[in-house]
């Protein structure tokens, strides 16, 4: 076969046949067709997109192109949740120790930040002697003991999806949903889980700024599993304001722990229950979700979620300590208040640029090969609908040194739109997406 | 400036800067930009097009990306004529000797049998000793002494075009009108014309199958040349069948020959007359289109083209004599009719079909590297409307062996349509498009 009636065949706004498909993800994996093809075909999959079926197979084909973790040594059904990326979202690091808490358990194969977002690896390795890579072996072996484990991806998982995904970098190819939703079904499916919880970001900070695209990638992936036959559900939820108050390595596993032991609520928490409780019901340690909030927040108040989280990073290496003294995660020896510029109701965050802001002061990388500052970030002091005085503090800044304070105040006080009108509440989960049906939250979703 | 930007402004259906397109070109023609991130643009401009302005530009950029033919020492307008490519269509051999005769000069950089299309390069080849391959120098001094010559390109003409073009050939982005638009025009204006009249095919064995394509390519060529000061004009003609009788080089030859020597008339005929009285005018020997015709008529009528296509080919090495004796051309040893398999109306050609049964035939190249054989081609007995009985011949082959007639019979049989209904007659000329309009022929163009 042609590869250049490939590419026309999608150009013309066909759809490819699964073994054009397998062409396409072999041919990226293994270099047998050359970049300028696959890019070409790219950029045509970005105009005409991929219907269910092609996705699916394109997920499929990427998932079986290299290492298949498997864990049917494992007894019940491993659940595994995954972020499409957001400021101060340390979901994984609140939920994972409540659900396992709960009798659930997590198999979860994290990433490292991408652009302005945070990523749970960078978060673990910011606790002293906390590894993700630890053998499949071992991984196993401490789900089987304790539940739940947190680690890196092996190398060889999903190359094709690698070669696509650094070939779409420097192509202008990323935004488009039936890619963006293969690779990371194609990662999730090949991590072995059985039963995956999403959680689409929607908003000024996320991946998908309209509420539109971020359902219709929530729902190819849903499509997805139901073709592959593993439950997928999804959540859309807000990321119009960091999601926690703390962004930064260190700073939001401080938060997390705050939380586990019940001295910080807020919406971090309420995100947590909700993608959590699903995650239960998904494993079978819970009839419904109510019932799963109930269980996640008993094992929140007796301690048993915090205790969970100490015994994971003991396992991995780490010092649990840190769970009752968070003063022992490493801390920034610069505190700076970023000051309200005017006085007036926080009517809006680009949370792009606050998340972008930390990765300035070190929190993240701009080059894959640059060292991240564990201990650097910021505290929001505000969230929307907060009314502030001019002066009064919108976040506390963490630095390194003194000199990147400028720089990082006036980023902040372009981040935080200030308005004498108090803007109208905005809801934690916009949408939940089930195979069957998808319910928006009251006021969202298409005209009726 | 991130190339990737660049390729995510077309994707988001923007025009791109002069200064984003030079980086287009020069990155196509050094290389300095990957392979990948052009396809990758190439293919957002297949979806997103580009405006007057930004073909112009890229135009220009490759005209300028190699070596640039100067004819500013020959005394007047050169004159130049480019086809799209068609069967039969060898109108460059009939009328560049009688606008010559009429006292135009044409300096004509010609190309190669493409696909199904023939080339005038291969054309001119077939007589023996003519040679395509002359020093810039010799070919101004064969323009100044004779008033015409017919040369192959440069190696380095629009070294960016080229680049291009190898991409689009295997990137599925070959069909896309400004980019067809700008690589014909930018290496006429690098031949260094000073007007250029178009014949951009339309039919079943065009480029361009629908005259709306047909006229949007015309009219967006015309555009380039308005903005870069370069009066072009265009026709848009029928390729619904071969436009002469003749198909294969050296058969195109005699036609072109038969005609200029009085003994053929037809299409051919037509649309060099159309062609060239537009040459005329835009060269200033004739002030109308009426009087290029007449004074093209005249220059048949006298003989004078057929000295004037006996001049060039002596100069360029050619025996002569094959104007007089066509005998002198190479001759196929295998002459075998297209029996029509019933009777009919000729109702319809694939005139596709009938320029690649010509190329597995031997008269054109399926590889670069293919040696093509003069010799062979077929020549039509029948044009549309015509009615036939049942075993009447519908073509003559010309063929290397009779080994090659089982499957050029078939071809041909299925190439040419018979109904029981008289079709009706379709223009020669469907559209004339100037600067300022564009004229389609009764019964043609949009509805109003």
């Amino acid at each position: 076969m042609n590869f250049v009636d490939i590419i026309l065949k999608k150009k013309a706004g066909l759809p490819l046949t699964d073994e054009e498909i397998h062409l396409f993800a072999e041919g990226a994996a293994t270099g047998s067709v050359p970049d300028y093809q696959i890019s070409a075909l790219l950029m045509a999959i970005c105009f005409q997109g991929m219907d269910a079926r092609e996705t699916t197979t394109l997920t499929m084909e990427m998932m079986h192109s290299g290492d298949e973790v498997d864990l049917s040594d494992i007894d019940g059904v491993c659940v595994d949740k995954h972020s499409t990326g957001g400021v101060g979202d340390t979901t994984t690091l609140v939920l994972v120790p409540l659900v396992a808490a709960c009798g659930a358990h997590v198999a979860k194969l994290s990433g490292r930040g991408l652009g302005h977002t945070g990523g749970t690896l960078d978060k673990l390795e910011s606790i002293p002697g906390c590894s993700i890579n630890i053998s499949e072996a071992d991984f196993i072996r401490q789900i089987k003991t304790i539940g739940c484990a947190v680690i890196g991806q092996t190398q060889n998982l999903c190359p094709a999806d690698k070669a696509l995904y650094a070939l779409r970098d420097v192509t202008g190819t990323v935004g488009c949903i039936p890619l963006i939703a293969s690779s990371i079904v194609s990662k999730k499916l090949a991590s072995g889980a059985g039963a995956i919880v999403l959680d689409v970001k929607t908003g000024s900070g996320a991946l998908m700024h309209t509420l539109e695209d971020s359902v219709k990638l929530a729902e190819a992936m849903v499509a997805i599993g139901q073709q592959a036959g593993k439950p997928i559900y999804a959540l859309v939820t807000g990321m119009d304001q960091p999601l926690g108050t703390h962004v930064g390595n260190a700073l939001e596993v401080k938060e997390a722990i705050d939380i586990l032991s019940g001295q910080a609520k807020g919406d971090l928490l309420s995100v947590s229950l909700e993608l959590g409780s699903r995650m239960l019901v998904a494993g079978g340690q819970a009839d419904s979700v109510e019932e799963g909030k109930e269980k996640m927040l008993a094992a929140l108040e007796s301690g048993a979620g915090l205790r969970k989280l100490e015994e994971m990073i003991a396992a991995q290496g780490g010092n649990p300590a840190v769970c009752r003294d968070t003063s022992l995660l490493p801390q920034a020896p610069v505190l700076i208040p970023v000051p309200a510029p005017a006085s007036g109701y926080v009517s809006g965050m680009d949370t792009t640029a606050i998340g972008y802001c930390t990765q300035h002061m070190g929190a993240g990388r701009a080059l894959k090969t640059d060292v991240i500052d564990p201990a650097v970030g910021l505290v929001m002091q505000v969230r929307l609908g907060d009314y502030v005085e001019a002066g009064q503090p919108l976040a506390m800044l963490h630095l390194r040194s003194e000199q990147q304070a400028k720089e990082a105040i006036s980023a902040m006080q372009a981040a935080v739109r200030l308005s004498d009108v108090k803007p109208a509440p905005l809801p934690l989960v916009y949408a939940y997406v089930s195979a069957d049906k998808t319910v928006y939250a009251d006021g969202y979703g298409p005209a009726k």
